[in-house]
C-alpha cells in the first residue's frame, strides 16, 4: 500500500479542510494517509468522519507559518509538520510528501532532508494549469526567481520526463515561454536558453507566447520561477475575476434572473474550470524523493486531488524515472 | 484644431478598419485626423462614408509589415507609412502620431525622428489595462525585454506623470509588479528597484502580485518589458477563453438556449470588458513627442478610442508635462 505523509498543518484552511481532504482521499484511494502534525486538533478533525480509511496520527510539535523565513524556519524549528512529514519519506516510512504550507519551507526542508537529483542544479516547481480542454504543465512556478539558461534547460528535460511517465503523454511537446514567434526574440535569458533547448533530448517546439498558453498546443512549457509565479497568480485572479463580473452581472434585473436560473449548472461547471478550488498539487522535480505542494488555499477537494496526484507518481516511480533519464 | 498622424497602413485590418476608426473619431471628435500611406486604397476606404470630418490623406508609398526587422525596416524603407505620420509631428505639421503597425517600428521611427526626453534612457509603452471596474497603467508592455532598476524607476516616474496628467489621477498610486509583498521579495531586478523607487518623487505604494493587478488597488504598475508582454497578451487571451468557453457552455442543451436568450445583452457588456475589441492606445512615454500604439488587431472602435486617447493628451500637453517634472 502506498503511504502518503500529509503535513495537516500547512495551508490557509489548516487543519480542518487538510483533515477533511485525506479523510475523502482514503474513501477513494488504496493508500495509507499520514497526518503529520498536532495530535489533539488532528484527531478532532478526524471524529467529525466516520466511514474513512487508514489515516495514522504522526506528532509534530511545531508549525512553520506563511511569514516564517523558510530556511530559517525549516533549520530553527525542527520538529515542524512540514519537516517530520519530509523525515518519514528519507527513513523509508512514508512514499511521498503531501504540503499546502509554505512552499519555500517546503522546497528547504526536501532539499536538506532528500537532497537533488543527480544532474539538476535548482529543483522546480512543476504546476499543472487546467486548461478549456486538458492540462498544460508549466514550470518553474516560483522556487527560482533568477535563472540561468542551464538551469531552464534542466526544467525542459525534467518537465519532459513527468508530463511523459506521470502525465502519461506519448511525446510530449516542450516549449519556452516568451515574447516572440521567433527564436532571436526575447530577453538574455530566453534568447540563450532557445538553442540549448533545441538540442536537449525533449520534443522542442520552440518559443510559446503567452497568448497560447490556454490552447493546448503544448504539454510542458518551460520559464523561470520569477516569471512562472506571476502567469500562475495572474490567471487564477482573472479566472475568479471574469466569474465575479459575471455573477454580479446575471444577478441584475428580473430578466437575467431568469436566466440565470436555466444556467446554474452550467456556470458552476464553468467556475471549476477558471479558479483553483480544485486545482491538485505540483511536483517539486529535481528532489530525490517524491514532494507535492498543494494550493496555500486548498480546500478539502484540492487535497483530496494532490493526495491522488502524489500516488500516481508513486506507483508511476516517478523519482527513479526522472533519476535514470537525466 | 488638433492635428493627428494617423498610420492608415499600419495593424492586421488596415487599411479598411483604420480609415473607419478615424471616420468614427471625425464624427465625434473635434481634430482633423490626416490619414498617412497609399492614396488610392485610403481614397477607396473613404469613399464608403458619407457623414465625415475633415479626413486630408497625406502620401506614403511603402508599408512596414508585423513580419520586418524593425529597425532594419524603418531605415530603409523612408517612405513607410509609419515614418511619414511620425515625421509630420517633427515637422510641426500634426500634434500627435496613432498607428497599429509594428511596434517595433514605431518606437524605432519615433526614437530616430523625435528622440528621448531628458534624463530617459529607454521609452516605454504603457497600457492602460481595463479592470472590472475602472482602469491601470502598465508599463513596460514590450519595448524593453532587458531592464535595469535605473530604467524600471524612470518608468515608475513617467506612469506617475502620466497618470496625473492625462488620466486625472490626483496622487496616482504606483506599485512595482513582484511575486511577493515584501521589498526583499523577488529576482535581483525587483529587489534592486525597490529602494530606487521608494525614493523617487512619486506615490510608490510598494510591491504588487499579480493577482492584485485586477483589484483596483493601485493605479501605476511598473515591470520590465517582457514580463509587462507576457502579463498583458495572457490577459487578453484569458479574457477571451473565458467567454468562448462560456459560450460553448451555454449553449448546449435547450434550458441553457432559453436561458441565453435572457441574459444576452449582459454577456456582451461583459465581452466588452474581457476582450480588447475596445482597447485605445498606448502611449509611448519617453519620446519627445505624442505617440500612440494602437493594438495590432484593433478594428474601428479602438482605433477611435486611440485617436481620442491621443487627442486628450495634446490638449493636456503631456509630453510637455513630462519633460518638465522629469
Amino acid at each position: 500500500m502506498i503511504r502518503i505523509a500529509l503535513d495537516a498543518m500547512g495551508g490557509d484552511f489548516a487543519p480542518a479542510e487538510i483533515v477533511k481532504g485525506a479523510v475523502q482521499a482514503s474513501r477513494e484511494l488504496a493508500a495509507e494517509i499520514m497526518l503529520v502534525g498536532n495530535p489533539d486538533q488532528i484527531g478532532r478533525e478526524l471524529k467529525k468522519y466516520k466511514d474513512k480509511g487508514k489515516l495514522p496520527i504522526v506528532s509534530a510539535s511545531e508549525v512553520i507559518t506563511m511569514n516564517d523565513h523558510p530556511v530559517q524556519a525549516v533549520k530553527s524549528k525542527k520538529d515542524a509538520s512540514v519537516n517530520v512529514a519530509v523525515a518519514l519519506v528519507k527513513d523509508g516510512k512514508a512514499d511521498a510528501v503531501v504540503s499546502a504550507g509554505n512552499t519555500g519551507a517546503l522546497m528547504a526542508a526536501a532539499l536538506f532532508k532528500l537532497g537533488r537529483l543527480p544532474g539538476i542544479e535548482r529543483p522546480a516547481i512543476a504546476t499543472e494549469f487546467p486548461l478549456p480542454s486538458g492540462k498544460v504543465l508549466l514550470l518553474d512556478m516560483g522556487a527560482n526567481a533568477d535563472c540561468k539558461p542551464k538551469h531552464l534547460e534542466q526544467f525542459g528535460v525534467m518537465g519532459s520526463l513527468y508530463a511523459k511517465h506521470v502525465m502519461h503523454i506519448a511525446n510530449p511537446r516542450v516549449g519556452l515561454l516568451n515574447i516572440g514567434e521567433e527564436k532571436e526574440k526575447g530577453n538574455e535569458l530566453t534568447r540563450e536558453t532557445w538553442p540549448l533547448l533545441k538540442q536537449a533530448p525533449i520534443n522542442f517546439i520552440g518559443n510559446i507566447e503567452s497568448k497560447e498558453i490556454l490552447q493546448g498546443n503544448v504539454d510542458v512549457i518551460v520559464c523561470d520561477g520569477f516569471t512562472g509565479n506571476l502567469i500562475l497568480k495572474f490567471g487564477e485572479s482573472l479566472g475568479v475575476s471574469v466569474f465575479q463580473m459575471l455573477k454580479a452581472e446575471l444577478s441584475r434585473g428580473i430578466l437575467n434572473k431568469i436566466g440565470l436560473a436555466f444556467l446554474l449548472p452550467s456556470l458552476l461547471r464553468i467556475r471549476k474550470k477558471v479558479t483553483y478550488d480544485e486545482y491538485g498539487g505540483a511536483p517539486l522535480l529535481g528532489i530525490a524523493g517524491t514532494v507535492f505542494k498543494a494550493h496555500g488555499r486548498a480546500k478539502a477537494a484540492a487535497i483530496k486531488n494532490a493526495i491522488r496526484e502524489s500516488v500516481e507518481a508513486v506507483s508511476s516511480d516517478m523519482a527513479a524515472k526522472l533519476k535514470e533519464n537525466l
